[in-house]
């Protein structure tokens, strides 16, 4: 499934310069920036930016790194260690998912600005990933329980030809990521750092296979360590990504319900799984679940089903209905007054069932052709039925 | 808190006879003898029945057992049995919590028609037991997990004075009433056979110490052996009689699904418990709060406060707050590009964060009063601080 980038990009070398530059000399999210780029081009707000010359409020965020922010060397790095810069005058640009993005802001939805552009290191396209996604993301301090649900999980998405986004974090991230890739499937990688930056130490060989088939992105330039307030920025390109996200093992306080809170602000599908009540590892999704903001999946044949747009459905539950789940309320109570082993006269199984004599002789026929009664030298008697499976 | 249930009753001798009688002439829920009832009176209506003078569908509903029910030795029965029928007229019934079955049956609710009268046996006055209550029911198929929790949730409600009300099943309603139990509280069980029954054989004795202090149920006439079909009549009661049903755990297809969805088709709250996904026993818990037919609970703090009478509010869950949660965006950037070793310039700080420099000055001093920050002969450097747990 992975995609050549080839005759994907549709920039100009200078809206392209000008993105870079524009990226990297405003910290993420910079809404005052996106709307004067918005206004006037990345080309002339790039120069006016640089000059001084914009409003109050950009001025703010582009001040501290005006004048040390170089585009060309950031292109050059990105250029040296395999990537790319993706910017929205590229096809591969993902303009429908980013749009709710635009959407939630416009609705007063705050720190969700769309990114000026995207750091993108491996072989697949950014947009044909996100075209149909689901984001599977949960906390680095994951249990047993959590790993193995995410592994499965990604595995399951990617088997059936869904993208896996998550965060390339230690422990439920991780896992996802390598059930996608254990799956065949492709999955990205959305970061707090540079493309090129290896973190966490721990995830580097992981990272390095996510970029074969999928990618790693990032609005952070060529360099830029990982920090806190950035993994909380980039909540918001996982969420904005994919068509729904997945909660699979998250304490009450774990950046997951943050990206799950984002992406029930973008209008986008939250989901999380259960876990035992005294598992702290699952008390966040129980609370996403509980406050109404996530809908309980414990299945990917569920996830897919909630999300609605891939035309699944989740099988019915096994509903091991009994044979006699279809008989009347009067036959259901007939059937009941039978003995197997002792017949009964239909006066008997009349006042045992308190349904009236006549409506019993009518009935009781009616059973044994059915396979539910049997009339034996002694009266009537009952066929025990066990369930179907 | 066990309730002495002298001077509850205000029946008189024959109405209680004639609620005798109609009890058992028709099979639960016989909804035209309960109209019939409603509009002559016990005494009357009793009278009528008896001589085949009342409308086709009532004649239809007490044909089979017209002329074999007799009141008398049912009462001479369950008071040997140290049982007492408790019929509407008496002060003892539960009125106010049984209001939602008729409420329901005028909305057009199949099969909820109220009890024409309730045996009882026990020391529990069944008005006092009703008045806040919670339902605690389960699949007899329990696994540890699910025993544990039953056990928990009915010890809390009881030390927290809310009596339990449960089936008296194998499995999880067994643990609901012995958590009851052993926490002190009233517990009562809803029986689908009569109170003198010994059913389940297992639970005998257990049947016996909830009389002691609590009560045991049922609409069937003394000796009324079980059946299945009355298992199900008997969910009603139990989602009738009580504040709110918490579904432990329960299979796909377990019966005490059926009382969750009689509860919900009774205005009254649903809970369930999650477990893990890979749980049969919880996948019914999960179908019904995915179809958000039950809340999420995972302690009884979760229950009191969903079922929401008791003035019980859920501690808020543990939420570990960080003391950086509490900087403001630029502050909390600021303290990310702060390094914990060696000192910074404010105008490094100030590139690293996307900070203009003169807010970086401002902020520096404020972070340092705070603790988060010290100024030392090689620039500022940052106070790492953990969470408050």
């Amino acid at each position: 499934m992975s995609v050549a980038v080839e005759d994907q990009t549709a920039a100009t070398d200078s809206e392209r310069l000008a993105r870079a530059y524009l990226l990297g000399v405003a910290e993420p999210p910079a809404p005052h920036l996106l709307e004067f780029v918005g206004e006037h081009g990345p080309v002339v707000a790039a120069e006016r930016v640089q000059a001084g010359d914009c409003p109050e409020q950009v001025l703010r965020e582009t001040a501290a790194r005006r004048e040390s922010t170089i585009a060309e060397q950031d292109l050059e790095a990105a250029a040296k260690a395999g990537a790319r810069l993706v910017v929205p005058e590229d096809h591969e640009w993902p303009a429908w998912p980013l749009l709710s993005l635009a959407v939630a802001t416009g609705n007063g939805v705050k720190h969700v600005a769309a990114p000026l552009g995207l750091w993108v290191r491996g072989s697949a396209s950014l947009a044909e990933a996100a075209d149909r996604a689901v984001a599977v993301v949960g906390a680095r301090m994951a249990t047993d329980y959590g790993v193995h649900n995410a592994l499965e999980i990604g595995h399951a998405l990617a088997t059936r030809q869904v993208p896996v986004f998550s965060g390339a974090a230690l422990g439920i991230d991780a896992a996802a990521h390598r059930g996608a890739l254990s799956g065949g499937g492709v999955t990205v990688a959305l970061l707090g750092c540079a493309v090129d930056y290896s973190y966490p130490a721990g995830n580097v060989a992981l990272l390095d296979r996510i970029a074969d088939g999928g990618a790693l992105v990032s609005e952070y330039a060529p360099k830029t360590p990982p920090a806190r307030h950035r993994f909380l920025v980039r909540n918001r390109l996982i969420a904005g990504l994919t068509d729904g996200t997945v909660v699979v093992e998250a304490g009450i306080r774990s950046g997951a319900r943050n990206t799950a809170t984002i992406a029930g602000a973008l209008g986008k599908v939250v989901m999380a799984l259960p876990g035992s009540v005294h598992s702290g590892s699952s008390a966040g999704c129980h609370a996403l679940i509980r406050d109404c903001k996530a809908t309980l999946v414990t299945s990917v044949d569920e996830v897919l089903e909630t999300v609605g747009r891939f035309g699944t459905t989740a099988p019915a539950a096994e509903s091991s209905r009994r044979p006699t789940d279809n008989l009347g309320p009067e036959a259901s109570r007939v059937y009941d007054a039978l003995l197997p082993r002792a017949g009964r006269a239909p006066e008997e199984v009349a006042e045992s069932a308190g349904v009236p004599v006549s409506r019993v002789r009518a009935l009781l026929p009616e059973l044994e052709i059915d396979g539910f009664a049997v009339r034996g030298d002694t009266g009537w008697r009952q066929i025990v039925r066990t369930a179907n499976r």
